[in-house]
């Protein structure tokens, strides 16, 4: 099978087309081809059994969505999409690559035809969930979002549902929780601290804590995020029914519960590396944010996270620190 | 003031229109003029104390929604749309009128700048929910539409928030019921027996009825549907928050009860002229709409209906018959 990767360069599409290589097929096939899309070089995976291809073009230009569908891969991952505070900085650059972008693909499938039906996966946020919400977001709850990037994430779901139910393509929208921990530098994106608190301490660095320790919120690792990935491109949809766009499960800790994990995990030298700046605006920012989900159809159909914080910490440390951190 | 109606040649446009030209002017303040944009002709309205201009052009088009704005209407009214079965049938078409030229039209108007910063109303429908739903569906449950024509409302919707919240303009969504009783002569939308099995016994013609007296479903007549336009081009937005799409009051009746009220209203004589036969196909359809709604955001918010079915076929009977019928 042919496999394409939008957003391919990224840390999640990384992550992805490396477990492919790892695992050497997909939900029993074997896979023929790999193309990267991303507007920066994707490098290709260590020991690949596959081909791998990597393409730089800016899906939201007119045409470039056709190209990329001309070799009709089988299976299409979307993860590009200008990030939340871009889309809110820059308008028009938000909604032409989140939006158009997101429907040049979902119409160059559609005008294929001739019985062409690729397996789409679009990646989606819990920012299409804006405040005032429960304490526990039900799958049911409406989706009314705070920011530009959630509106077009919400968007992107409604059209990937539509076109699902004409029979254009088979599509899985996925909705990703806080990705924690973040491999990398630590980023002055408003939720970095989730990751910061944890990976630089275990890097032997100190991090900033700008909010509560009792702040709530809701956490996959990377690992969990291509394993959505993976179930997503092999489930049976039949299952899922029309409403494609699924909360996906994961793990709501407070950030006084992520540091006792980590006390638990790395210990106390670790712990004390976290430095307690209070930060107003990071703490309004984030007081506007989904604590918690009562994500029940995702599991349901077999979608699985974590169900502690230190698991989500040792999956850090054995994927990125090759077992082992700084005491 | 300015008013721009757009789709302004339909039935609802017409009857805001003629509202205006009777009220002499809206929340207070006079009218100049009345723009009524649409694909057919305007007719002016009787008597209307304002200029009024019919406008034919296709909002779809690049370029129109930018000639419509030049003059600085302070109050837009979006009701052009392709219909819901036609939406389906033609599915560029819809998304060509319905997604692409909201979009079109609010971009123009984010895109005057320098402070203009009109009051924009998007009417939306009920066919933003789909089916499962509860009995009642309440103001916070989600919207997953099983139409291409419920996606593309669902949409503008998102769209209309987003714009509001940016400051782009001040945006007032509502969600119209089915409208009942609907002048004219019998059409074969699936829905148009609801209105059917009222009008045309009370001209002294028989109507048919395709579906069982146990179907439920959610009302409101014309009159109250210009009443919602004048309300939300009127009231203060403030009180809205940032979720602009507002479900409309209406009144919940089985069709058991709509012929009960006939015959309150107009007599026995008059019931008979309705005849039942059963079409699977219509029945299959209507099972998959909402029947009723807990609608409690917009009657706070000052939005009023009718409170029986009797009140839905007085107004019918005072509005289009001139206070009488056959019977």
């Amino acid at each position: 099978m042919h496999i394409l990767v939008i957003g391919g360069a990224g840390m999640v599409g990384r992550k992805f087309i490396e477990r492919l290589a790892r695992d050497g097929g997909l939900g029993g096939k074997a896979i023929d081809k790999v193309t990267a899309q991303d507007v920066f070089p994707a490098s290709a995976p260590a020991n690949a059994p596959f081909a791998f291809e990597s393409l730089t073009s800016d899906l939201s230009q007119p045409g470039e969505a056709e190209k990329l569908i001309a070799s009709r891969p089988e299976l299409i991952v979307h993860l590009a999409a200008i990030v939340s505070g871009e889309a809110e900085a820059d308008f028009d650059k938000g909604y032409r690559i989140n939006l158009d972008g997101t429907r040049y693909l979902f119409d160059a499938i559609r005008l294929v035809g001739d019985g062409y039906k690729p397996r789409v996966i679009f990646t989606s946020s819990i920012a299409v969930f804006g405040a005032p919400f429960h304490d526990k977001i039900e799958d049911e709850f409406f989706t009314t979002p705070l920011t530009s990037y959630g509106t077009q994430k919400a968007i992107g779901e409604l059209l990937l549902s539509d076109y699902s139910r004409r029979g254009f393509f088979d599509g899985v929208g996925i909705r990703l929780p806080t990705i924690c921990v973040r491999p990398g530098a630590p980023n002055k994106a408003a939720s970095g601290f989730f990751s910061n608190i944890i990976r630089e301490p275990l890097n032997g660095e100190e991090a900033v804590l700008p909010v509560s320790d009792q702040v709530r919120h809701w956490h996959a690792s990377p690992r969990s995020a291509v394993g959505f990935l993976v179930h997503a491109a092999t489930m049976d949809t039949n299952a899922i029914g029309p409403r494609r766009a699924l909360t996906m499960p994961g793990y709501s800790a407070t950030v006084a519960e992520q540091i006792e994990a980590l006390r638990k995990v790395a210990g106390e030298n670790v712990v004390k590396r976290i430095k307690r700046v209070p930060d107003p605006v990071i703490d309004a920012i984030v007081a506007g944010w989904p604590r918690n989900f009562d994500a029940k159809c995702a599991p349901a159909l077999g979608f699985k996270a974590e169900s502690s914080f230190e698991e989500i910490i040792r999956a850090h440390i054995d994927d990125e620190l090759g077992g082992t951190f700084v005491a």
